[in-house]
C-alpha cells in the first residue's frame, strides 16, 4: 500500500497559489490545509480547491498529526519562526527563499532538521529550471572549461518592498543559482547601491563576489528600470554561455568563443593572447515547470531520506552573501569576508 | 579671402585613417601632413591621399609653420609628450581619448593652452553622435526630470590590451558621455574587476560612481564577452532612457515610466509608492557621422575661439575617474574620493 | 433585482477552459452547464468548478429554460449544427471562429437569429485585444492616413489538423482582424499553398487579398516553421504600424515613415517622390485579457439588445474569403471573386 | 612570369565603387579603365585611384586591346547591349544583376560567349556571401533532407525605381540564391502586387513559385515598409533553417525541428504526424566580402577557363522567373508556366 505525502502550506500571497496547484496535481501527495492571515485569500483558495482545509492559525498545521510535512510561502521575516515551529513539529520543510534574515537562524534550522532527521528544503526555484540545469550539466562536463566570470543583469520596474532591498528580492536569484552552478564559494563580496525614496531599502545594487583563483562574479538588479532584463553571461576557458530567461526557448546560448594564452616563451615577458570563435548552439531544454521539479524532488527526498539539492546549507550559503552585501552597501563598497564555516551540529 | 586651415595628423593606425577621411572630405580644410613610424601604413595612406605629405618624423609637424592645428591618433602613452609639443610649437590640438595617462599631465596640457591660447580638444567622440546629442536634449529639457542612475553594459570580445586595463579601453567611453550628459560630477569611486591573463591587466571591471544627492551611476565593461552589448539605462524621476547603439536605427527609446511617491502624510511612516506606465517613443536621430560633427566643431572653435563641448577641463575629470578607478580596482572595491578641484592657472 | 444570465459552454477541450474561467469570474454570469463528449474533461472541470453541472449531450443545455446563452468551443464542422439548435432554442449564442463550414451555413444561423431576435456572435478573439483594438483608434482616427496594405506572417511548428488546412487555422485570426480593422471589404483572392503530408490539407499558404482603391493585403500561414513569428505590417500614406504579438510589451510600434508623392506638374511625366522619416512611438496597451473584454461585450449585447462587434455579419465575411482562399489554393492562384452580397432576410 | 588581367569598368553609381575597390585590391588585377556618363563621378573616381584611367565613351573600353575584361554596372535596360559589345569585343563579362530585360536577351548574350569561348558572368552577389555558400553546404550534404519551402521576406523603406517593379529590384536577390540552394527549377509562378504611385512599377509584389514535388518557394518584396527584414526560412524534412541578413553574426541557424510522417498502416487512413525539436545551432561564417570572393572566382574562371557558379544560365533562370512573374502580376495571379528550355548553341 502506498502512503499518500499530507502537506500543510503556509501563506497564499503570490507564491503560495503556485506551490498549492503543483501538489494537489502531484500524485501521492494531498494537501490537506492551507493557512492565511486574509481570510478573502482563504476564500479564493476554498471556492478552487474544495477539498482543502483552511484556517486562519498556522498551528493548525503543526498540530495535526497527519500533516507530513510543511511548506512555508511567506515574508521572509517570518520564515525562521515557522520553519522552526514546523522542525520542532516534527514535519519537513520545505520554506521560501531568502531562507532567513540571519545566517544564525539559517545555522539553527540546520541544526533542529538534522536532529530531528527531517528533510529541509529552500525553494530556490530557478535551480529547478531546465536551463539552470542543463547549464549544470554543461559546467560539470567541463564543456564551459575553467571557469571565468558570472556575470548577471537582473532588473525591471519592480514592487518596491518595505522590509527588504533589491538584494535580498532580485539578488538572491542569481546567488542561489551560482551556488548551484559554480565550482566554488566566494570568499568576498563588495556591494553598491541606492535608495531612490527616502527612508526606504535600496532599490538599486551592484554586487562583486570574489572567488579564489581566476573566478569573479557580478550581479545588477534594479527595481527601477524602464524594461525587463534577464540577461546571464557565463565566461569559461573553452566556451561561453549567454543565458537570457526571457527568450521564449532559447534560452541557453552555448558560444564556442574565447582567449588561447601562450605564455610558456621565456623570451617574450608579454602573454600572447589569440583569438578563437567557431558556431553557437542553443540546447533543447526541459520545459517542464521547475516547481512541479521541484516538487518532486522534495517528495522524493522525504521518502528516501535523501539530501535535497537545495538544502538548508544551500540556503546559509545564499543568507551568507546577503548579509554580508547588505553590510558592503552600507559601507559605499567596502570589502566583506564571508565566512565560510559549516555548521556545528 | 577665406583662409585654409592646415592640419598635421599624426598616427594612422585604427582611428588615424577615419580622422584623415574626415579633414579631407571637410571644406576649408586641408591635411598637409601625416606622420607614422610605420612605413607600410605610410604607403597605404600616399596611395589613398596623393596630395597628403607624409613623414616618419612628427616634428616635421611641429616645425611647419603653415600647420595650424594637430590631430594626434598614437597610444595613450605617448598622447601628453605629443600634445605638449604641439601646443609648444603653437598648433591647436585634437587628441584622441583618453586624454593622458595621469590628471597631471592632463592639467600640464590645459595649463598650456590656456596660457597659449590654443583650442585643446579631446576626441570624446560619442559625446557628437546624434544619440547622445538626442540624450542631452531630453535632459536638458528636463524630459527625464531628476536624474536617478546611468547604468552601462559595454562588453564584447575585444581585443586585450598590454598597457591599459580595460576601463581605460571601453569604460572611458560612458565616461565621456556621462561628463556631457549628466548635471554633476562624482566625487568617488568604487572598481572590482579581474584579470584571467596572468601579468597583464584586468580585462573585466565594474564601476560605481557615487553623486551628491539622488543620482549613482555604475559600467560593466569587459574584453572577455561572448556577445557584443552596448546598453545604457538612465533612469529619471519623469521619464527613463533604454540607449542601444548597436540598433541601427531605433537607439535611444524613451520610456515615460516611473514611480511617484508620496511621503506626506504624517501618519503613514512609510512612503507610499506608485507605478506608472505609459508610451514609449524613438526620436528620430541625426545620422552624419559623429567624427565629421566634431572635426567641425574643432574648425569652428579654432575659427572663432570658442571652448570646445569637450574641452581639456572634460578630458580631466575623465581621467581623475580612470585613475581613482584603478586605483580602487587594485583594492577591491576600496571607496576613492575623486579630486574636482580645477586648474591651477 | 438584478437578473443573473445562465451559460452553457459546450466543448471543453483547447479554447472551453478559457471560455468557462473567464465566465465564471464575469459577475452576473453563471456558468450553468458545460457538455462534453469526453469524460475526462468533464471530470476535470467538475474538480476544478463543483458547482457547474456537467453532462455528455449537448441537448441538456438546449432544452433547460434556465440557461439564456450558449458558448460553443467544438471542432469547425459541428459549429452550425450545435448553433443553429442553440438559435432553435431560443439561446444567445457565441461560437468559435470560423463561423461555419460554409457561406451558406452562417447566412442561415444569421437568419434565424434575427428573426428571433437573438444575439449571435463569433469568437474572433483578438479583435478584443488591446492590441487590435489600439490599431482600429489609429486607423479610425486617420492617423495611418489611407490604408495601402495589411502583411502579416503567421508561422510557428504548429498542430497538423486532418480535417481544416492551415488557412481556417491560422489566416482565420488575420481575417478576423482586417474584418476589423480594414475601411473596406476585398473584392477577390489568389491563394496558393503545399500540403506536404499525402492526403492531408495544405500546411502552407500564401493568400493576396484584392481591394478597391489603393489597398492590398496578404497572409502568410505555415504549420512547419522553425520559429514562431507573428508580425503585421500595416502601411499608410501618412504613418505606419509594426505589430509584432509575440513582444511581450511593445506590440505595436507607429512609425512615421512614408512617401509623398507629387504629380501635379505637367511637363514632368514621371512622378516625384519624397521619403520621409520621423520618430517612432509605441503606446501602452490596454492588457485586459481578450477574452474578458469579449465575455463583457457578449453579456452586454444580451442585456441591452446591441449588435456584438463581431456579430454574424461578421463572421460571414471570414468565411466567405476562407471559402474562396481555398478554391484559389486549388487552382494554384486562379482569382476568385467574393460574393459581397448581405443576407437576405 | 604572371600576366595581369586588365579591367574596364563601366558605371560608378551604387555599385561601380564597390567593383572598383575590390578588383583594386585584388593581385594580379589592374582596373585600366572606367567608364561613366557622369563627370562629376569620374572626378570623383580619379581622386581616389589616379592611376586608373576615366572615360564618359564606354567604347574607349571595347577598343582597348589591352582590355581583358568588363564589368558592367549599369541601369538594366544598357545590360545587353553593352554585354554584347564586350563580348563581341572579345572581353569577358561581368554583368550586375538582373543579367538582362528579357530571357531572349539572355540566351543571345550566353550563345555570344559560348561561341567566343568567353566567360559570362552575372553578379549574384549573395552566392558568394558565407551565408549563402553554408546554406549551400547543409543543403548539399543533405543535412536538410528534402526541401520542403524556401520562404523570404525582403522588405524596406526603399527607393521606388521607374523602370523596374519591385520583383526586378528585390526578388531578384532571391531567385538567385534559390537558383543556387535549391535541388530542382520551378516549373510556374504566380504573382499579385500592387503599385501606390499612378502609372509607377508595382512596390509590392508577392511570388510563390510551383516545382515538382514536395518544394514551394515565396517571395514577398516591398519598398514602403517601416522596417527592414530580410528573412529567409528554409524548411526541410530533417532540419530547417532561419537566415537572417541583418543579424550582426549568427545570421543562419539550423533548427533540428520537423515532422516526422507514419503513413504505412493500412488500418488507418490518415497520416500519423509526429513532432520533433531538438538543438538550435548556428555555424561560423565565413565573413569574407562576397564581392571580393566573387571577383577572384571571375579572374579564376578566366585563367582557366572554368565556367562560373553563377554563369548566363543562372542569370537566364532568374530573368525568366522575372518576366513570368511580372506577366502573372499583370493578371493577379494567373498561373504563368516557366520556359525551362536550355539554349540552342
Amino acid at each position: 500500500m502506498v502512503n499518500i505525502i499530507n502537506i500543510g502550506v503556509i501563506g497564499y500571497g503570490y507564491w503560495g497559489p503556485n506551490l498549492v496547484r503543483n501538489f494537489v496535481e502531484m500524485p501521492g501527495v494531498q494537501v490537506r490545509t492551507l493557512s492565511d492571515f486574509n481570510p478573502e485569500l482563504l476564500a479564493k483558495a476554498q471556492a478552487r480547491y474544495p477539498t482543502i482545509q483552511v484556517t486562519q492559525d498556522c498551528r493548525d498545521i503543526f498540530t495535526d498529526p497527519k500533516i507530513d510535512a510543511v511548506a512555508i510561502a511567506t515574508p521572509v521575516s517570518s520564515h525562521f519562526e515557522l520553519a522552526l515551529a514546523a522542525l520542532q513539529a516534527g514535519k519537513h520543510v520545505l520554506v521560501e527563499k531568502p531562507m532567513t534574515t540571519t545566517s544564525e537562524q539559517a545555522m539553527r534550522l540546520i541544526e533542529e532538521a538534522e536532529k530531528r532527521n527531517l528533510v529541509l528544503m529552500v525553494d530556490h526555484t530557478f535551480v529547478y529550471t531546465g536551463a539552470v540545469r542543463k547549464m549544470h550539466d554543461l559546467i560539470a562536463t567541463n564543456c564551459l572549461g575553467d571557469i571565468y566570470y558570472y556575470d548577471s543583469v537582473r532588473v525591471n520596474l519592480g514592487l518596491f518592498q518595505h522590509d527588504v532591498n533589491v538584494i535580498w528580492d532580485l539578488a538572491v536569484h542569481d546567488l542561489s543559482i551560482m551556488s548551484y552552478l559554480l565550482p566554488s564559494t566566494p570568499y568576498a563580496v563588495s556591494a553598491t547601491g541606492i535608495s531612490h525614496v527616502p527612508g526606504e531599502p535600496e532599490n538599486i545594487a551592484y554586487l562583486t563576489l570574489f572567488f579564489e583563483k581566476n573566478l569573479i562574479a557580478h550581479i545588477n538588479v534594479n527595481w527601477l528600470a524602464p524594461v525587463k532584463i534577464r540577461r546571464t553571461l557565463i565566461g569559461g576557458s573553452q566556451r561561453m554561455i549567454v543565458y537570457d530567461d526571457l527568450e521564449p526557448s532559447e534560452k541557453v546560448k552555448v558560444y564556442d568563443k574565447g582567449i588561447t594564452v601562450n605564455g610558456n616563451s621565456e623570451s617574450v615577458y608579454q602573454m600572447m593572447i589569440g583569438y578563437r570563435t567557431g558556431d553557437m548552439y542553443s540546447p533543447k531544454l526541459d520545459m517542464t515547470e521547475a516547481l512541479k521539479t521541484e516538487g518532486l524532488h522534495f517528495i522524493h527526498c522525504i521518502e528516501q531520506g535523501d539530501r535535497p539539492l537545495t538544502d538548508g546549507q544551500a540556503g546559509l550559503r545564499v543568507v551568507r552573501i546577503l548579509e554580508a552585501a547588505t553590510q558592503s552597501l552600507k559601507q559605499q563598497g567596502q570589502l566583506i569576508e564571508l565566512n565560510t564555516a559549516g555548521v556545528a551540529v
